[in-house]
């Protein structure tokens, strides 16, 4: 029976979260272990820096589990990331790890030092309106390779992140290397103006002009008290041609029981990369 | 008399703010330019790009202007800031430029084309609790330099900026090299959380090593959900030890009345700097 980890990088997991989970897990003949650290809490996060950094590298370390399926987002991943990559302990690059959301300094971190991972589901997923369907998508891929489960389109290197997470990872070493790549980017509770403000950002920095293209997944918009005057969509495509990187459509990706799953490339020597 | 330009390169200016101010101003021996762009609406902004584009560098043409002061935040500044100084028009560089906020996108393209910029009260914080003694303080430095209308203790070249505006551009072409000098951050209307997340990224990135020291103007959080378990300073304190940088305490600066000026260091040859 394959065993998948559970460590909450960013904020605590619903007891019941776990316990569905761990229940649809062996439906797909899979073992959810969840480490304790999930249900810790300190201040905004699932215990200390330290704590989740610990839960994190030990699951890292674990050559019985064969991948890592992170609890949930809200924030904190990124004062761990750095440290979770350096001297990896073995067996951490055989491993698959899935997440999004805040989980995306994470992801950032892991595909530069090499690692297997993709942008989709998480645990906490399933006690949202018809999530249980998001976690059959992420333990149908985990377990499976499912291809049902992939985001339709996918034709070269592709990348996916919340948008203002990866805002706030451009030009920080996490930044990945998007050269010939498409990137997909999903947005929630945020208003239109800093979705603008986030795309001028991510799109001014010289490594995005790289891109093959943007993608943009569903962004639930929260409403201002100045209406912005345009949808999230029309803003992507004025940043990309401001950039001169093609905008390629709508992804299906974002905060929501739909949301696909989306693998990244995986660099085959990260000394190059890092 | 002196004249002082006023463009809203970002949301509309109220008309009471606009005839207050110019009020005050006479009071100091001199004159508003209010262009009539400050009062368009188109969407979220004082008109369209195009038109606040326009009337920006219809001012910084205008050799009869002695000052530009920007009319408010909000946000758009930076959709105008790379064209603002594309092919200065000739006396643009003879004038001081003022402003913050949203504002700060623009001082820091005008600073890197050569420009004498500063960080300070803007003609709509007139219109604030105590905000006359604001306006008042950007007029005594815009009119006679006023040495009591600085932020105190600067000993050295120096930069401010709201926050997220800095988070948002850092990277980009707009992101002034801080070799040397102090940079001044304050906040308003955003969860800890976030303002942990904003300093991350800042303080994450190359170009901010190079600085002499980083200190905190005031943070106006708004709460959240999740209280975070520290205060903005002692994320400060925390992001700057990360990155090898000295926490230099607080300054005077902030969305409010007492908000003290902070002029930037003038690039003598900004072609060096582009």
């Amino acid at each position: 029976m394959m065993r998948i980890g559970i460590v909450a990088p960013s904020c605590p997991l619903k007891r019941e979260a776990a316990q569905q989970a761990q229940a649809l897990a062996r439906v797909h003949g899979a073992e959810l272990v969840v480490h304790p650290q999930c249900f810790l809490e300190d201040g905004h996060f699932a215990g200390s820096d330290a704590a989740r950094l610990s839960a994190l590298r030990e699951m890292m370390a674990d050559e019985t589990v064969a991948a890592i399926w992170f609890a949930r987002g809200g924030y904190g991943s990124n004062r761990i990331a750095r440290q979770a990559v350096q001297d990896l302990p073995a067996g951490a690059l055989n491993k698959t790890y899935l997440g999004y959301s805040d989980g995306g300094f994470l992801l950032a971190a892991l595909h530069k030092a090499g690692a297997r991972v993709a942008h989709g589901p998480m645990v906490q997923d399933i006690v949202r309106e018809g999530g249980e369907a998001a976690a059959a998508r992420a333990l149908a891929w985990l377990t499976s390779s499912d291809p049902a489960a992939l985001e339709q389109g996918l034709d070269g290197p592709a990348f996916a992140f919340n948008l203002v997470v990866l805002s706030s990872l451009m030009g920080t070493p996490l930044q990945p290397d998007f050269t010939g790549a498409e990137l997909l980017v999903e947005e929630v509770d945020e208003e239109v103006y800093r979705i603008d403000r986030f795309l001028f950002h991510v799109t001014s920095q010289p490594g995005f002009a790289a891109l093959r293209q943007l993608r943009l997944g569903r962004c639930r918009v929260r409403e201002n008290d100045r209406p912005f005057g345009q949808a999230a969509e029309a803003v992507a495509r004025y940043w990309c041609e401001q950039a001169g990187v093609p905008f390629g459509g709508r992804a299906d990706i974002g905060h929501d029981a739909d949301n696909r799953i989306v693998p990244f490339p995986v660099i085959k020597d990260p000394a190059r990369h890092s």
